[in-house]
């Protein structure tokens, strides 16, 4: 059979895959919105290191998208992902169209309550909702034993695992480093929207990021002092516009005033009509041993 | 093994099914808040002779209870219903405490939108939401191929559909007559929160309901006037105080003028301090054909 098989509605996919579960071999599902990039190549790669069989998931997700938000000009290339995913031995790509995911009569969601309010909750509001029901649903079609999951979207990471928890789900989430363009640019479908000088302001995010690294290491771990510093790098680029710059615990996603633990760093700036995020764990400076 | 095996934690129960579902033999799930009757044991009975392996869950789920509803008198009796099982051959008894189901951190709710406000639901707020996130805890842990609903519950029936549609949980979802006592009551846990009077008063709701098949297969469809006589007949038991009275689309749950299809014809009621509910599914009266 040709890899990977191209599968576009949920009851293929089940019959796809319930032989492979029967014969108890692993499914990893790397959930996507497709316009695969190395972001999401390092993903599929561990997946495919991984896994018996895996499963790609490419689905411009609608219901994690608000209103004025960039839906409709969110890049979509199916034959390019298949090319790409034949490409990494993918074994199934799942692509099914807004009509087999949401009917009419939609209307369950799936509500994470306690992290999806701030960060990019906060300008995003109910964006988090569409994603933990999108991936209810996904979980439920797939039947994954693993799903991979990037470290950029930290606060994601942070909701995906807290529903995974409370609604036990039997599926494992394993968390990959961001991967990073030459210049420290955090890879992203969004980062095409970029003109060339918004472009080179975009690396102002981990930039700030890297220096407050470097701040951290030197001793100083007071938020408010950092994230001043933060602020003030990424205001430097011209077509920046600051939304967050936060320092909080990566689960709880609490604000921490000190980084005494290891703490994420998260920022989001507006480039144009480009939101980008990027963040960093970053470990409190080593002391002395006593 | 003795049957049932009594389990209580999330772990143990997925270790014991793994094997289970390694050999494909078939899992049948009934959910239950425990306090086993006879509307329990149809639904045990069809789950017996359905699935291979036959799992009865035994929680009281404090989510669905609202604040001042009966959540501590409900009834708890785990050794009554280990032994009710094993007399039916129930295989696992899955009784969890509360912190085993929900941690301090949990925060992650299903939410029904369009089915949950009405009828029980208005007075009940919160209920439904309880109802969605457990179902979906269960249905995660235990992963059963099908479970069995009391059709007495009609609405939740209604809303798991709709969940189980709407998130793609692999889950068929089985319905079973509502049972009942020799005069027409709808057996129910709350049936033991009656006086003798108040337990006299409560037939009054199943007679409503007869009646009213009686009225409809007499040629009289207009829910206003049928509607109209089902409270007159419940408001004539003393105790009897009227919830709601409806008559409804089974599956979406919108009130119907008139009953020319299979209508939902559903009753709530306080009787002192026990909230009774009931319903019959109605068809329209034969018609000569043409």
């Amino acid at each position: 059979m040709e890899r990977p098989a191209l599968i576009q509605t949920v009851s293929a996919v089940r019959r796809r895959l319930a032989p492979e579960r029967a014969a108890a071999r692993t499914i990893g599902l790397v959930p996507t919105m497709g316009d695969l990039h190395e972001g999401h190549l390092s993903l599929i790669r561990r997946g495919r290191s991984d896994s018996d069989v895996l499963v790609v998931s490419d689905f411009v997700n609608p219901t994690q998208f608000g209103p004025g938000e960039d839906y409709r000009r969110y890049p979509r290339d199916l034959d390019r992902d298949a090319h790409i995913c034949a490409q990494e031995s993918v074994d199934v790509l799942f692509a099914p169209s807004d009509e087999e995911m949401y009917s009419e009569s939609f209307s369950t969601y799936v509500v994470q309550e306690t992290l999806t309010n701030k960060l990019c909750g906060a300008s995003r509001p109910g964006h988090f909702r569409g994603v933990t029901t999108v991936v209810a649903k996904l979980f439920n079609i797939i039947q994954p034993d693993v799903s991979y999951w990037g470290q950029k979207d930290a606060q994601q990471v942070a909701v995906i695992k807290r529903m995974v928890k409370d609604l036990d789900f039997p599926v494992r989430v394993v968390v990959c480093p961001t991967v990073r363009e030459p210049d420290g640019l955090a890879i992203s479908s969004r980062n095409r929207y970029l003109s060339p000088p918004q472009r080179k302001d975009a690396t102002s995010l981990y930039r700030a990021l890297q220096k407050t690294k470097e701040i951290v290491a030197s001793g100083e771990t007071d938020s408010s002092r950092l994230l001043t510093e933060i602020r003030a790098t990424i205001a430097r680029a011209p077509s920046a516009k600051i939304d967050y710059a936060a320092i909080v615990h990566p689960e709880t996603l609490q604000d921490v005033d000190n980084i005494d633990r290891e703490a994420l760093v998260a920022v989001a700036a507006w480039f144009g009509s480009a939101r980008l995020i990027d963040n960093l764990l970053i470990s409190p400076p080593d002391r002395p041993r006593k």
